[in-house]
């Protein structure tokens, strides 16, 4: 990865124009390392609902709004995996020789949609046929998982809560944030409650935004950039649709995981997602990666909800099974703790606007590697100190599509 | 590429969901080369309209009906062109290392949807700003493209018919085809109008149906297959959304062509494809191609509409600049003539289930490179004699994406 560009998450930015937002992140990270447009050879285009749009192929505008015709471009989707899906095929597009450097642009404008609304599109989804028609709603979904990971391993709402704080507060020095706050475990539980044991702030919102990653094969890198980042190693995992039809599915073993450690539950499939798993699996065997807390400096995680950052913990092998809600609490996941969890204040107080959140990550990644926070942000509060490997990892449905990338600082 | 697999393209077979259909695709290409589940590394899904299907995320769970599940997946999607988007992508998978086995899956279900709905998805791939409100639709785009070839090369509407013809009656001996038919002039000129000059049988019809590819690397192809055929080069092009955008653009020279052959034309933009010429030239290069007519034996090309297809075969230097109706009535693009093209029948009998038809086009042409047309067919009348290379070409909205393959048998 030679740049990265983001612009600020925000709701209510009815005058920017999806393309001029994506623009905006583009021209960041072509002026940040001075690339110029005959350098690029192609691109990957990042976003989720035409719904939200109320236009297919946007891709195909921006692409033209940011002066890429008539080079390849393809979109990729995935839920609210897109962008790390997207990301993903940036690489892949490097790596098969395809081309030397390669523009992955995110995008997603939500907040023109009032919630009601926005809700339906969301709830599109999920299974029309089964869940949608009997009012299923992913709020619901993660409040039953959550409901079940407090049953099995006493996890608390304080815990919850916990996610939600550090997370909003980390923010506080992010200034592309949506929703940076100084939160008390009373403030989180008094708002008001969306799906029990959730409440408005255990849940991120929707958002506008773009974020544009920049990558480059090997020899490129270095031309285009003195300080690239290398992508290590990608890891993908997919789900079934309906959280009815995963209960029983064996869950993946990460390298420093035994069979002891989830084989006595009785639904494994329902707090554990089995894509996040098979994602960190392969990325781990990519990056020779052993023990993920000692080996990985910071994570920028798919807190969508509090609940399902405690289950992430899980799922990339940071603790043991059913011990996330102890591991926020530990303060490990705190930053200058032992791993950095959602350095940049996460989803849940960035903002998610679908298409741009993934990408984003990357970018927040690449300048941590980069050790250019204090440059991109104008404080270097959330710089992870002698941050040499991040991950990064995107989320869609209740689990459907996981991605994991492992990113390294260059010596 | 190791095997494939096509359901029958048809109108109205509402009581088959899209999994079936892709699983029907699929069990056909996993049984032709024996290949099994656990061989399968991972997919790509081709899909293009969420609304038709009322439905996000159709991909996921086609990938769990087919038991693809926890495997890495995503869905690729650029209009009219995804199918070849996503064929590509899975090439890329496999050229990354990423994958040895890939299945790439592609299907639409339309039919279940009026006609005038239906339209209206469509026209949402419009710029809805622009062209949608002024009742802008594809087949409007279309028909001007049509009149400015007629005025500026003295193209006819014979010439578009007997396009129409060629395509239907190859259909005749192509058992999955939608429409074969037998016709004349009269019929197609005397069909109904449906935008002036093109009528109803200078159109592909709405379709439903799916299509597999299984691809695979050079050291797998051979333990999978007695029969692999080389994908041996890709090429990708895009374009401005609008037509009203491109009057004036450059468009690319092919290897054979010199700027004479389209300097003098005061709007080169309206009537030839940038996005096919990019595509076509990076593909060409790849596969060392300067002679396209003598070198490619057969083309499986985009024909949503007769004049697309005259088009075509100038953007792909099958013919000069202009002649691509003169070519037509050569006979050269016939069954048997200089170089087959549409001998499935195109999108014009084939019928046009967005996401499928790409990937059904790979199928064919996989078919035909292995001179196994007569046992998938139970008629070898469309097999090409002793073709050794073929042409895919799959196309978006006005030309805003063209992907061209190049695919060669393996001696």
């Amino acid at each position: 990865m030679v740049s990265g560009g983001v612009t600020k998450f925000a709701k209510a930015l009815p005058t920017m124009d999806f393309r001029m937002r994506v623009k905006k992140a583009f021209d960041y990270a072509m002026n940040d390392a001075g690339i110029t447009l005959d350098q690029i050879d192609g691109s990957v285009a990042s976003y989720f609902a035409d719904h939200f749009q109320r236009q297919l192929m946007s891709g195909i505008m921006v692409q033209d709004y940011l002066g890429l015709t008539p080079k390849p471009s393809k979109r990729v989707e995935g839920g609210g995996a897109t962008g790390g899906l997207a990301f993903q095929t940036g690489f892949e597009e490097i790596a098969s020789g395809r081309m030397d450097v390669c523009a992955v642009y995110g995008f997603e404008s939500m907040s023109h949609v009032n919630t009601w609304k926005g809700n339906e599109f969301i709830a599109l989804a999920s299974d029309t046929n089964f869940d949608y028609p009997v009012g299923g709603f992913y709020t619901g979904y993660y409040a039953m998982m959550a409901r079940r990971h407090m049953h099995e391993f006493g996890t608390t709402v304080e815990q919850l809560a916990k996610v939600s704080i550090k997370n909003h507060k980390n923010a506080l020095n992010n200034p592309y944030a949506q929703s940076p706050m100084n939160l008390t475990v009373e403030d989180v539980r008094n708002s008001p409650m969306v799906a029990s044991p959730l409440t408005r702030l255990d849940v991120c919102a929707m958002s506008d935004g773009a974020a544009v990653a920049i990558l480059a094969s090997k020899e490129k890198a270095f031309e285009l950039s003195d300080h690239p980042v290398l992508v290590k190693s990608i890891g993908t995992g997919t789900d079934t649709m309906r959280l009815a039809d995963r209960p029983f599915l064996k869950v993946p073993l990460l390298p420093n995981e035994t069979e002891g450690d989830y084989s006595k539950l009785e639904y494994p499939g329902i707090h554990s997602f089995r894509a996040g798993r098979t994602a960190a699996k392969e990325a781990y065997q990519g990056a020779g990666i052993t023990d993920p807390l000692e080996e990985i400096d910071f994570v920028e995680l798919h807190d969508a909800y509090t609940s399902s950052e405690i289950q992430t913990y899980e799922d990339l092998g940071l603790c043991k099974y059913g011990e996330g809600g102890s591991f926020v609490e530990s303060g490990k996941a705190d930053l200058g703790g032992k791993v950095a969890v959602n350095p940049s204040g996460g989803l849940l107080a960035c903002g998610h606007p679908v298409g741009a959140t993934g990408i984003m990550q990357s970018v927040f990644a690449f300048w941590q590697l980069q050790n250019t926070i204090g440059k991109h942000f104008g404080n270097d509060k959330l710089q992870v100190k002698n941050a040499k490997r991040g991950l990064i990892h995107s989320h869609a449905g209740t689990g459907t599509y996981v991605t994991v990338s492992i990113m390294e600082a260059v010596q």
